[in-house]
């Protein structure tokens, strides 16, 4: 238990640096100071800061994949019995809440995930892949239905992602709006764009 | 003329490196490899790393400011006479255009500008934060004339701009769809997430 949780105090202090100043910018020395611990005994639990970067990205991508599936495990998500309007809702909700229940880590996993090696990078990348298709099988199911107004699906599944992946950009927790009031604007937002003028 | 298309040629040789491997994984060297010369006679055009990142950022944010402020130039975008849903069309039609005009500039503008140094950060900051209040306005603007369905403006300008940066994540001039047709889409999805059922 202390290892364990001594290596989420080491991806916490990083998020935050990370977060601040950029992965480029940030040192492993960095991180121990913030730990203040010395280096030497820092590199007893890293062996590098792209491993550190790496446990946070795999560790955030985990916490996106999960909040999804129990989402989805909400509604039925299989044809033709699915209500794509709870369930895109869902899938947003779910997101933001990712986002704003740990935002440093969100934010390291949206803005600084193109910073890993290549295999990692290519891993990364085919999880985002998986986890877009949720959205965009949702977003093809509403234009099935006819709850969701024509489009490219593929597309509008991107663009719901980046809309959602600005938050980590600009949320602060005592900021001026409570998370659950963000994701009720963000479902409001993804669904207005998705339903159109049919809403 | 040599100068400016040498300093040009650095830029967008970098701005590649940065968007493929990231700016943190890129040297100095690299960019000088790309460029097929050597190390210290690229030194005479850049002083470091982070001043190409800058000159890349800084002309960016340029093109970006040029384009809506044209694009705000074609409409009326003092209140009341303003539209609010052509003002809007046109600012998302620029923001796509400068992004598809030069994907490797406009992505290193999105992802990589937090790398900067406190200073110059803070300079991007204020300017990335002018440029918002542009997209607030219309849509501030949009909701007093009943064109737009009542949200938080702030929330929803920022939700509008997170959903164009997305496009230098995926887009390629290469791919399935053309960019005019791209920002036709971004067009329709923005305008969506504004009218609303009021549409």
């Amino acid at each position: 238990m202390v290892e364990v949780s001594r290596r989420r105090a080491i991806e916490d202090v990083a998020s935050e640096l990370f977060r601040a100043r950029g992965y480029a910018a940030t040192s492993v020395r960095d991180i121990a100071r913030g730990l203040e611990i010395q280096g030497p005994s820092l590199y007893a639990h890293v062996t590098s800061k792209e491993d550190v970067l790496w446990a946070i990205v795999d560790r955030a991508a985990g916490r996106f994949e999960a909040a999804a599936e129990a989402a989805s495990g909400l509604v039925t998500t299989d044809a033709p019995g699915m209500d794509p309007v709870a369930a895109m809702a869902g899938l947003v909700r779910a997101h933001v809440q990712v986002i704003t229940e740990d935002v440093g880590a969100a934010a390291v996993f949206v803005h600084e995930w193109r910073a890993l090696g290549d295999e990692r990078r290519a891993a990364v990348l085919h999880r985002r892949d998986a986890y877009e298709r949720r959205f965009r099988e949702v977003v093809e199911a509403g234009i099935a239905t006819g709850d969701f107004e024509m489009t490219d699906p593929a597309l509008a599944a991107t663009a719901v992602l980046s809309t959602l992946n600005g938050i980590p950009g600009w949320y602060r927790p005592e900021g001026r709006l409570p998370a659950g009031r963000i994701a009720d604007h963000f479902v409001d937002l993804v669904l207005r764009m998705l339903q159109g003028a049919s809403r």
